[in-house]
């Protein structure tokens, strides 16, 4: 049974909705600083420091635990529909997680939509990669992450790594990613009366918006239509209750397909990216530690 | 008129009140959980780092803002009754202000009450004076500043600081202070219906824990039995429905009649350290900016 300190991100959700709900005609601004609050519901990591960084061109923030493995690095993407969130919202989570693993995260503050729409985004996290091997990073010492657009984004970024015959980071994982552009997952509605956030209405405005001219079909926007084939192990986490919970499993049986080392979990009765709730609820806490358990060996810690 | 945006303090407040109301028994770690959401209202300053560091045996925070003058440094103790909120809580408003003077911010994670009652916190603020002292910063770039319980602190530390022989910092910027540990403002009373947060009882408990086994009349406690002799200018900024209204006003004749350069600004309409609104609503930022303005050309900025 779901914890009752869990509780918080549904309270979160719900205020959200209502909040869009009673204002139809929300700006884009108004709609940012409400989606700003999404770490509100996260517990404070502690002992990791926070220096924002220019990463080859895209602002970032580097999240550094005290005394971790400064030669390991997770490439956060945040979520937000590629619209809102931002390094500033997701601070927090991905704390939590770099803690966990024992390693430095890179928050990317990448371009959003509308105003870049695809492929910016993805550009972005590609130029920030190269940046961490200009640096002398290597490749098999660092990992990507991200949760709802930023999941798609962590797994189209290696996509995109492995045309430009760039070598392939040690990992994935996507925390409730959102893949599909078209909305054809069966769970948008055998899911919809349990997920308080992520619904059909919410998704097309913001596909629209991060799609620009691009089709849905395109295969660095929507990695379902593309060849999973070369890339590293994926481990995807998601909750049981999520509308998005069909991205997660038809991505799975394609990366299975295409012979990489994939794996999902699922999360019952959890909500759309409950990663939130880590240093909050048990939930939360849970699921960072089966990322660091899974991917501290791939990065050879 | 108060902005429509300055409303968030009032339901976070609001929110705590029914929340302790709803739990007569809330423990002491339901309770700092509470007030861990304080910065929640806050705005991100965006552009300031932050990293963790043992101050002479005080845990503290350093914000530093990008191209500040790292010459110059406001020691910033955080409100919470000496019992709750922490260097978490407020490093968002602490930022703004570290940011807005153009100079690091050292936010101390002083030992709080029960555990550690009177004079922990003001002997822990003294530590990581001298610690600045020891590592080269002059006494003439230093400021302190703080709210609410951390507003009687960053005056009482200057009082111990001249207790103790050592050469006083360039000024202090209490926000919505707490002094009076007898409870003995008028406007405690007068205020009680506009106050959305401070009452006698909340006040009372805290007090109670703080002190300890000391008198509310120890000089260290409450400044308002102290000689405020050889203070250095103090502008006091507190919210003009504040219960604690009273406690500023005191100190105000008091400072004056022993000959401190002493300036209160009284904020229309404001709640208890409505300066957790900055980067949300305009009240915060103009008391920030009107702090910066005052502050800079005592730093020598």
């Amino acid at each position: 049974m779901a914890s009752m300190q869990s509780d918080s991100i549904k309270v979160l959700y719900r205020g959200w909705v209502e909040a869009m709900g009673a204002n139809p005609e929300m700006t884009l601004d108004e709609m940012r600083t409400l989606f700003d609050h999404w770490g509100d519901v996260t517990g404070e990591p502690g002992g990791v420091d926070y220096i924002e960084v220019d990463a080859g061109g895209v602002p970032a923030m580097w999240a550094i635990p005290k005394d971790c493995n400064e030669d390991r690095v997770v490439i956060c993407t945040h979520g937000g529909g590629y619209v809102v969130g931002s390094m500033y919202s997701h601070r927090k989570v991905f704390g939590h997680l770099a803690k966990a693993i024992g390693c430095r995260a890179l928050i990317l503050n990448y371009r959003c939509a509308p105003e870049y729409p695809h492929p910016a985004p993805v550009e972005d996290a590609v130029l920030s990669y190269r940046w961490l091997l200009d640096d002398g990073m290597k490749p098999e010492h660092i990992c990507t992450a991200g949760d709802s657009a930023g999941g798609g984004l962590c797994t189209t970024v290696l996509l995109a790594i492995r045309d430009a015959g760039l070598p392939m980071p040690a990992a994935a994982m996507p925390m409730s990613p959102w893949y599909d552009m078209e909305l054809s997952g069966g769970s948008l509605i055998t899911n919809a009366a349990k997920d308080e956030l992520v619904q059909e209405g919410i998704l097309a405005s913001m596909a629209e918006m991060f799609l620009g001219s691009a089709s849905p079909q395109d295969p660095l926007a929507n990695p379902l239509y593309n060849d999973l084939a070369g890339l590293p192990p994926v481990y995807i986490q998601v909750g049981g209750d999520e509308t998005l919970l069909d991205d997660a499993v038809r991505f799975l049986d394609m990366a299975k397909e295409a012979g990489v080392e994939a794996k999902l979990e699922v999360f019952p009765e959890m909500q759309h990216v409950f990663h939130f709730l880590a240093g909050a609820a048990p939930e939360g806490d849970d699921a960072i530690a089966k990322f660091a358990e899974w991917v501290r060996p791939k990065l050879g810690l």
